[in-house]
């Protein structure tokens, strides 16, 4: 999760939110990735998406049964999905995320998923709302 | 719809769950795709990730509040999702998509959305029904 918040802060740097994400396969980190929906003008460029692209390029698998996402905030309903068709069956992330998170709309993960929650979530909160309060300056 | 319907066929031709996509704005079509997830091995090159990435790129703007979305199968909860992040305010798509279509999970797309359903629903359904039954054999 330290190298997830690293790639956020570097999404922050960019004036992206700040959300990072990275995909771990026997101990490796096999891909990282920051927000660009900004800079690539994408709704689709979120974190976890260009995590799981890469991660699924370094693999050669679209499926990455055996790796486990990192994400500094909940994910969204499409990354959700997405985990789901990638077959994730772990997923950590730091901040809650009560408006724009999948958990409000039950679980939308693959249903063999394993959650963990509140990992660095101080943290991983703290840039989240550092970057908005800038913004509404 | 017809051209989302072209779309499917090509995916079709190229041994690909036969789902294709298109962006209209102004009733011009300006995206067209195809699902990709098995040539590019990635879960996440679905039809309608392909069409909303190529509209913004078209558009010069990731949202696209005043497009229509066609796709010839229910969109499942990551497309879903990024039809919501897009700020699509009409998706119009073919079959019904029970098992991984996102209705299941309540509404997910932008709630200002208009839905239409079923629109050549009946080719959009047999074009799938008839890849899976060769799948099969």
């Amino acid at each position: 999760m330290r190298e997830a918040l690293k790639q956020a802060r570097y999404a922050f740097a960019e004036e992206e939110i700040p959300i990072g994400a990275v995909v771990v396969l026997d101990r490796q980190i096999i891909a990282r990735a920051y927000n660009q929906t900004e800079k690539l003008r994408d709704v689709t460029a979120h974190a976890e998406m260009l995590a799981l692209t890469a991660a699924a390029n370094h693999v050669g698998n679209k499926y990455l049964s055996d790796c486990t996402l990192y994400v500094t905030v909940e994910p969204c309903v499409m990354c959700a999905g997405a985990t789901a068709w990638a077959q994730l069956r772990r997923v950590v992330y730091g901040a809650d995320e009560p408006k724009f998170g999948y958990r409000r709309h039950g679980n939308l993960l693959h249903p063999k998923a394993e959650v963990v929650t509140g990992v660095l979530g101080a943290e991983c909160g703290e840039i989240m709302r550092e970057f908005f309060a800038r913004k509404r300056k």
